[in-house]
């Protein structure tokens, strides 16, 4: 489904607005996610200008075709070479001062940029710009909504099959190939399932390890559907659970449920990472907790709020973002439990379906 | 299989000669590809610095334990957030010039560094650096063999199946699933399985056009084994091949054939380049020829050296490069025949394994 032609015109239309101030003339993207926000081109490479007046979508001959028919109410330029391209475009026109993402241009495109379109003035953005895909339309909440629910169903039938002697690997594989089976367009990253000691790893790559009885089993996965990523996690038992697991995991889950309580339009997200981040000092399981407690997900799995101590964001109706506190004993085993939900004003949409109360499988 | 210690010792040795040049102290990678180069490390996320008697691999909290696993040789440094972590690494290290990957490192990231490290000179890095990992040592050549073999060999099994009446999805998903049951560790990239009209679109994404008669397949995929990618594109014809599509193919075929026989060390990229357009080019055809000929691969699936026009890079043995003409009619079908292959002294070596006469399926 392409975003309707009325959407990416109201999206260029409020970028314009809160981008082009009055000392800029023109935006320059490359980020892709924000070119395919912008204009609808889905290609993996390209470059993207937007001027109060104009709108024109660069791109190489691989997606010359592709991009008029992704395309609307945008220019296709075709270039050979990028920066080459990008200077032709701004040729002509008298243009002074164009914004530019500054997390998106390496050192290399930026010299060649300048060097190329000297009469120009390129100045980075970044606050502001990395903003602009947090709060989601409704065309974009309806794609992560269906997006987690493949995710979630997958897994949760999957489940059945999951014993001990299968290899990680062949449950990973196994987990992305119903995803797309059951209409995902691909997996939102390398999908972990981590076992046994690997469980401590929180970003452990699936191995040849095989599942054994007593293993935890961490398996963070989700599926993209029209371009939106879902996130989630999972931590199971296989055959029974010992003591100080279950110990762990019920201290990790309540972190999990009070930040999601709290979650709503308003609230700060250092706030949130401050709950969940609170209660599982106040058990002695601080220093295990080694990462941040969420992130907005979108055409990144990635994507602002961040919802960590330095984050200076606020939540707002409309962004959809993770709740995923863990805490990892290095040897031994981890737990992370990670849910995708939709900020409303007054409280939140929990968007991920797996049941989150400890599953022995 | 992680890298042997001697061979990522190697390595660091060798990079370490050409880019620690007199006028260097340090060097600091952000490529994660590079710094897996050099360290055996394969996390997500990560800085390395590289002095002439010192080795410091710099990560977050998720990847501290995988780090040390991974690495040898070298020291790891847990930061909470990496330019602050850069520059503790360098805080008190009487450092004066430091080199950088000036295409890994974004302007936002160059301005934070700045700032953080305002005592050091930091040199941006472009030439010599993106070549260190060109030409591939035995075991790289391994792993792409290997890659290739797996790839192929899936797909010449999974021709059989493949039928009109089949969505261009499913065929993609079919070949990712088994390839990676037959022991690849992922894919190098979302297969293309473009079919009638869609194969004149170079990148097409499989979408649910379902396989016709008489249709044109381009199938673009590759495996990934140890981290290194193969790339393979085959073209087929359903059913029947109508006389303009045989002719155009073999126009392709030929071209593919004599940039191929030229491949050997000591031949610039660009007449490679020339070779195949050349003909393309004499056979009327040159117009819908819109891409380069080639590229290197490895650790990244696009990875010099360009095989294109304006490459100024000379084939050397030991180099692993693709060589992929193609002919696209907008709004009617498309051809592109690409191997992959091992650059030797008098030849190259073909990795690829599908044969590339046209197969009616």
């Amino acid at each position: 489904m392409l975003p309707k032609a009325s959407r990416l015109a109201d999206r260029r239309s409020r970028v314009g607005r809160t981008l082009l101030t009055d000392d800029l003339d023109a935006l320059l993207f490359l980020d892709l996610q924000n070119i395919r926000y912008l204009t609808g081109f889905t290609g993996s490479d390209g470059a993207y200008l937007l001027e109060r007046d104009r709108s024109v979508l660069m791109v190489d001959g691989r997606y010359t075709t592709q991009a008029g028919e992704e395309t609307s109410g945008t220019k296709v330029f075709q270039y050979r070479e990028k920066v080459e391209g990008i200077a032709e475009v701004l040729a002509g026109e008298s243009l002074r001062n164009i914004g530019f993402e500054a997390a998106a241009v390496n050192v290399e495109t930026y010299g060649k940029l300048k060097e190329k379109v000297s009469a120009v003035r390129l100045q980075p953005l970044a606050g502001d710009l990395v903003n602009i895909r947090a709060v989601k339309d409704d065309g974009e909440i309806a794609s992560l909504r269906t997006a987690a629910a493949i995710a979630s169903r997958t897994l949760l039938a999957l489940l059945k099959d999951v014993r001990p002697g299968m290899q990680e690997r062949d449950v990973a594989l196994e987990l992305e190939y119903r995803m797309r089976q059951n209409g995902a367009g691909g997996v939102s990253f390398p999908t972990i399932t981590a076992s046994g000691m690997h469980s401590a790893l929180p970003h452990a790559a699936p191995g040849s390890r095989l599942l054994a009885m007593g293993d935890a089993l961490v398996m963070d996965y989700g599926a993209v559907y029209e371009g939106y990523h879902s996130d989630e996690t999972c931590t199971f038992v296989l055959g029974q659970a010992s003591a100080p697991f279950q110990e762990a995991y019920g201290i990790v889950k309540a972190a999990h449920d009070q930040a999601l309580a709290a979650v709503k339009a308003g609230v700060a997200c250092a706030e949130i990472d401050r709950i969940a981040r609170d209660h599982i000092e106040a058990a002695g399981l601080g220093r295990f907790f080694s990462h941040g407690t969420g992130h907005g997900t979108g055409l990144d799995v990635h994507e602002p709020p961040r919802i960590a101590a330095p984050s200076k964001a606020v939540l707002e109706a409309g962004m959809v973002v993770t709740i995923e506190p863990g805490v990892y004993f290095p040897g031994k085993w981890g737990i992370r439990i990670e849910d995708m939900v939709l900020v409303r004003e007054n409280d939140c949409e929990v968007l991920s379906k797996v049941p989150k109360d400890l599953t022995v499988l």
